[in-house]
């Protein structure tokens, strides 16, 4: 099962200045960099109390955030639900006939994370993470 | 200062199967239901876990949900961070000249809330709540 939100994602044009805008606001600190796959965008966690949000920043034309970006001028792009078993998940999911984009849980450095389709849920893109 | 997200709120188009689809995927339960002013809108709070989330169906047309449903196909429209001292937090934002919809707490019958415009945090609405 699902059992807390692990983050929020949020498009913006310039991470530094969201960085810096949410930290004034309400005290967010980021907490970690990643670096997309062929340089095409950058993620950073950032987190004020038990929140945290991931804030991505396209880096190239044409590529999903990128066109987010274009499109709707950033904002809220996927809810992050945190599971101890995405295996079993996606396993119930995929019986169930949900239109997955990822079929299985992609493994990153240290967690493994699979998203649905947002066809699969009232228009909104989920991630599931499995972590540690 | 904020320190857990209350909840994400999601605009549908009809409530009832979107709390049977996120309970099959995810075992989300509705908790509460709320009549909007005018009969513009229900929401359902729905929870699995620790997660909350709030999904609201707008029942007239030309009203912020209804217009939200036209233009995006419905999906992630807030997210709500808790506090437990609404009336700082808004006066600090106000301090920093950032641009509120609510200036003032608005009270409900076991809550008080104040949005935030998007145009203050990166094309995000944000919700602050004070609980209890």
């Amino acid at each position: 099962m699902v059992n807390k939100i692990d983050h929020i994602a949020i498009v913006v044009r310039d991470i530094a200045a969201a960085l810096q805008l949410y930290g004034e606001m309400f005290g967010f600190k980021a907490v970690e960099t990643l670096d997309g796959p062929g340089g095409e965008f950058r993620a950073v966690l950032a987190r004020a109390g038990d929140i945290t949000l991931e804030f991505f920043q396209p880096l190239k034309e044409g590529t999903e955030f990128a066109r987010f970006l274009d499109e709707r001028g950033g904002g809220l792009h996927h809810i992050s639900f945190a599971t101890d078993d995405i295996a079993g998940e996606l396993g119930k999911l995929k019986a169930q006939g949900r239109k997955l984009r990822n079929e299985e849980p992609v493994a990153l450095p240290n967690a493994k994370i699979a998203f649905l389709s947002p066809a699969a849920a009232e228009n909104v893109l989920i991630e599931l993470v499995e972590r540690g």
